[in-house]
């Protein structure tokens, strides 16, 4: 009861901001390199180049490596990059993968609301999640481009980083406790 | 290719209609009955009344029969009756389950883009679907509330019926093709 | 009261979907070709070149041909083709011309609702309309781009072809009536 | 060209700004006198009661006196309160009728876009039209409630008064020329 | 509490239009000359180019001069133009200085809403505001590009101008005042 | 330069997120206590009772004491409480008292964009801030409930408390360090 509580709270940091409306049928995002255009979103292809391929991925099949970060998890995202066609349409769907004992850690997406199912294993949902086994979730966000701040990252290793003081400060620790956290979290 | 080509088609139906913004952290969905007040949306719950079982839901969690329909499939929706919390938020998950041969017919969702990942089996995405062994897929939309509208039973099985004269003229078949795809459709 | 009911169906299939809103007083269309960046919507012409030409049309003051079509109707649009001022502004109006006993099929428009008056005949108004006479109809739709979708086009003339199997299940007829079908519509 | 560029000013002062998503298919206007609950919006009667009824009017069919105000014109709104079902679908259709020398005087509205078609007689269209002949015009708004604020009107007839100093400076008028137009509105 | 309830009424010439959602977290507009490509909005720079310039900027900080009008007023904004990172953030701020006995002529922000706090000086709100002593106004507005339309400005030094015949109608004046309030306003 | 691009970076986690738009002139809040109906966002008075006096507060006038927390701020809020007008208006005014070496910590907005000017003192701007006089700022958001969480006290002091295992391994610290920011938070 209590952690599910607390994730009925990691939802209140990002409800429900959904992308502008399309325009057209569909616009295809443009990923070449280099970009000409920058605008608000991603600009789209000639429409009438679009093709069944920009409309799939089976990028959300594979397991990710859950080793490479001192938390035990890893995210997989659809996104205009790997998903072009998902340009404009306001929703992306995510796979996390997260190890035994893993967690995802608190986090929030600055522009859009988060539904969550657990698909193998099984998960402590709150602000942060914990598992004995390792689990999959996934999960469906109504942008193109929520955003993920991880809360425990962006105060100790941002770049460049939010200087001692303002730390000691907010959280009430020393500097000492700042470089060992800056440190452990691989900063 | 071309059955993939159709499936974008299918997401072009309804892209990306995203619902109202929140004005609050949550508005969990008041389901009582008899409801008093009627509005755009649902009305929510006293926030001091809200706890951990608003926001969570294992509906999706078991497989719905597929024998009840002449298609073969079943669809289990989360929405602000089975879960409250999701009142507002914008997005919504959506179980679908295909017998061996059966299809999800070919339908739109008025208020939501659709994004859909197959979990089991193997699924050929158009318009609608065919598989040779039982499916399983997930889908996330973009709204609370995305409505969905099954092109033949709306055709032929409305309450009360399109008159004759106009699906005569519009599916250019006549009145004995009309009586017997009514009653196929179980109308 | 049937048709009338039907009517409202009708409007259901596509409720008030608005267009993202302009950040600026106007955004005339640039319909040069060939068009270099493609966007969500249309890009503009320089503001400085915009002129009243560009905000004005007489589309609308001309009957349409109903006769090239099985349904005995014809549509007359405004849109950025031809209006180009009314880029960004979410909305435009139509015109709909239906010969004696013509109908405009079943249809929806994805991205826009619809507000119809009838200015000269008369026209059984629901899912579906049919007239005894020729007619006259006006509509405004809240998108610079609404869509159109008619069901019986799209289920049997669509290009690539639905597969005979999937419209077998979904409107529970054989291949000799797809067939039928499919050549009666004109594909 | 000099009114219609005008014209497109006029559009300026109110561009595209679409009313929120609706939720569901439909929510008719309960017009139920006292009301009991006011909100951003109209409340819904309960959806079991929609009927036909609430999804017609005929209100756009009557031309409407044009000799009771200094300018020669009338205005006939559709609206939640004479067509119900049009609650939360976002865009509604406007008469216009226009004496012979009559105008429509500068205004804006500041919740919709506008697009109008003229349908008998000559209309001069620019921030205010004039016509030599009786002229009837329809238009589309992509709002349920639009607003109108008549520029004159709201300068020199409002209730309280804009204070006599603040017009003669905004104006650069005197008191007497103010006393001589607020009369002459019929303030 | 007469122009307070004025005041009121000039917010509701423009309440709460919001602009489209960003889709990134920053879109510094893109201010070069000349302008290549022309959207709804402003096209962004390269985001790797941007830096902590482009969201800051002193330009509120200065009075601005009131005596180059017949008003006595002089207006502040931050937009895309001076605080590129604004762009795609939805709201500016605004500063007012106002001279003894000036005023901030009645006007519409089509595009946003306002809210208004007195720094320094009394200042009389309503449609429009008088004070005795020099005042200092900040207003935040909800749009990233508001815009202001002042209503006698609109009316009477248009470029091009509103015909004679429909002003006379409009105010119920004659062309020698018309010629007069033209004059004064430094048309 | 440094700070500044922090600030950046702070305006990141919640831009731009619009209110629903309003549907009427306006929509005074109904403060009653207690409430008979729960909407998303606040239900209104019947507006025949609206007075200039729900349109103005004084709340931003007055210092706010800024010793009652170990960070030597306080922000006083403009909202729905205490200026009932401003609802459904989308945006907001509000003032922060910084301490002479206090500041506001690190947080987020998840319903709103921020843009803040500095009135007295002088704040070094980024994720945080630090002065060392006395500061005073006003910032505008566009919501009419733009939501706060300040990141040191969501993770350390939530009620409940996020369990220590996911401290731990967020923050790569032990249970004594835990503990320690607890209680130094006033947890």
């Amino acid at each position: 009861m209590l952690h599910l509580f607390l994730c009925c709270l990691a939802l209140l940091l990002s409800p429900a901001k959904p992308d502008p409306d399309p325009l057209q049928d569909y616009c295809v995002a443009d990923n070449k390199t280099p970009q000409s255009v920058f605008i608000n979103g991603v600009p789209c292809i000639n429409p009438n180049l679009a093709s069944a391929s920009h409309f799939k991925t089976s990028v959300l099949g594979k397991p990710a490596k859950t080793s490479g970060n001192p938390f035990g998890f890893n995210v997989t995202l659809t996104g205009v990059a790997n998903l072009p066609g998902v340009n404009t349409m306001g929703l992306i769907m995510v796979r996390g993968d997260i190890a035994s004992n893993g967690l995802i850690p608190p986090h929030s997406h600055p522009r859009a609301s988060e539904v969550t199912i657990c698909l193998t294993g099984s998960v402590l949902v709150g602000f942060v999640d914990t598992s004995s086994n390792p689990a999959l979730v996934l999960s469906g966000l109504n942008s193109q481009n929520p955003g993920t701040q991880i809360t425990s990252l962006a105060a100790f290793t941002s770049n460049p980083l939010i200087p001692d003081e303002v730390l000691r400060k907010a959280f009430q620790i020393n500097g000492q406790d700042i470089a060992k956290i800056h440190k452990n979290l691989g900063g």
